[in-house]
């Protein structure tokens, strides 16, 4: 319940800080101040001015008005490894506590040097040991106390900050645009959905149902006082990556999005669903081409190579042919993050 | 485009046609005329006035707000036979066009013949072989068009009229007083998820979103001129019945809902989980016990016994010792369709 409460105050207080936001700007304000003058912002303008405008051909009723945004490398950084695999990292002391035979087995036992170094070698194989017993088995509510609690005292290792302050300002700008403008902003993660929920609504105003993302199968059972609660087992019912991506948006919003957001061959498919449907649609993706103030990453990343987060020469191809728009971090964001000045 | 445009135009049509029933409304004016005075009702109105008050101890803050209602003998007629299941015999004739060596096999053979009274004793396996070729194998769109197109023409046994008129609309008026009370509205059903997407937003102003129901797997492929298309597969990724309710809310909503509303088995685990948590959560089950006007129904149901849509003895135990209400058909509704005076 005391999380219950902390979230609505956070949500009345970032509605507070919009409608205050609101009161001091003119109505000829940019409502995109972090976006520099550009090809990609104009296009976002016109998208929004000619979907919302009822005498125009390009009129999307106000339910269809569906955007999705992938989270990792689009809506906050993903650089140097994903957040949710530092938390799985971060689970192992943990995990080897309730199943200490597992101190001498690898991978914890690497793991647990906290080399660094070696740690981002380790196969492929060797992640998917680590995920199943950081992220399943225990009851959704634990789970989300959990990584709520994690998420409050980690820092990223360059800005020494929490990772929920390393979000995008532009990207911020965008979804409350949008909502402004009666589209309905979700989250489509290849990440999992429950660590997002945790703080979506608090970070970027998207409340818990509005978060599609990879997900465990669940159990319903009883606890010995007789109450019902859900435990998340260690097999994956939802693989929100690549096609998975417009399969669990059909299944958890059933509309085609109007607009889709991305930034790596894990969005391929869904920015290609949005795009390929009748009517005014925007395809947008960011790269990451700014190794000063974020990060500079292309077909080739360091860490263990996911297939996920690579912006490879082929989807720059496939986004020149289709109509997508590539958004430079370098180019097109004046301002990265909101913390900086 | 058609159907998003009709659809849009409904919603239009709704929204105006409750604003109009408000502004002849007084204040104090009961927002459910179709209730009669009683033990339900009281309930209802305690709880929404109580969970909306900030000063009340039992206050739900918005976000919390979720209400989730099962849809087959919870908003409409279930009987004599689901009506979805009607929609599968209806398309034994197309299925069987598809593949015509179907013809002499069981069960097609039995359903061919339209002989209700042999059809209604098939077992349920046999059930089962018709369902999958009428759900699954098309693409999204295709199935959203054939379910639509049959709803507008298929006519109830009893009534001679269209299913979507069978909506009982003293829950018709409990949703839109839970909406206007800054609830959320849900139906989770045990029946397709998106069979009920087509008319939701058109007939409970529930938009496809926040219709959670039983779902087969998808799979994204591409048509010959290179567009992507979702297609249904013979298989089900959710089954969205007993322990499957609570673990698809969690799926898809990521909250436990403040008052749930079922009227069957298939609803217990649903109902269970709504009432586990803390804080004033309301729990309502209807009791199919009036025959001259819609239908008498317990524990014994004719037809194949599915085990779903049966109110047990059990079941009933349940509600009375958890604090859950059954809601009488027969005393607690004063109206049961909008088209009877």
């Amino acid at each position: 319940m005391e999380l219950h409460r902390r979230e609505f105050a956070a949500l009345v207080l970032g509605a507070a800080a919009g409608l205050s936001a609101a009161k001091t700007a003119s109505a000829e304000t940019d409502p995109l101040p972090s976006w520099n003058e550009g090809p990609a912002k104009k296009a976002i303008l016109k998208f929004v001015r000619e979907t919302t405008d009822s005498s125009s051909p390009s009129f999307i009723p106000p339910p269809e008005r569906i955007a999705t945004f992938d989270q990792d490398g689009t809506l906050w950084v993903e650089h140097p490894i994903y957040t949710q695999v530092v938390y799985c990292f971060d689970r192992v002391p943990a995990v080897v506590k309730a199943k200490p035979e597992l101190a001498n087995e690898e991978p914890f036992k690497t793991v647990l040097t906290g080399d660094l170094e070696v740690i981002a070698k380790l196969p492929m194989d060797d992640l998917t040991k680590i995920v199943v017993p950081a992220l399943t088995g225990m009851d959704v509510d634990q789970f989300r106390s959990e990584a709520s609690s994690w998420l409050e005292t980690a820092r990223h290792p360059r800005w020494k900050r929490p990772y929920t302050d390393l979000t995008y300002l532009p990207q911020i700008e965008l979804l409350q645009y949008l909502r402004a403008n009666g589209f309905k902003t979700y989250i489509v993660t290849g990440g999992g959905q429950d660590f997002v929920r945790t703080y979506s609504e608090r970070v970027y105003g998207i409340p818990m149902e509005q978060v599609v993302g990879s997900a465990p199968g669940l159990s319903y059972e009883y606890a010995p006082n007789g109450k019902p609660d859900l435990f998340r087992d260690p097999k994956l019912l939802l693989n929100d990556n690549f096609a998975g991506k417009p399969e669990s948006i059909h299944l958890m919003i059933g509309r085609r999005p109007a607009l889709a957001f991305g930034n790596s061959t894990g969005d391929q498919q869904m920015l290609e669903y949005a795009k390929a449907s009748d009517g005014a649609r925007l395809a947008m993706v960011v790269l990451h081409d700014d190794a000063s103030r974020e990060y500079a990453y292309g077909p080739a990343r360091g860490l263990p190579d996911t297939e996920v987060g690579t912006f490879t020469q082929a989807l720059y191809d496939e986004a020149t042919k289709d109509g997508w728009f590539v958004v430079s971090m370098k180019k097109d964001w004046k301002r990265i993050f909101a913390f900086e000045a």
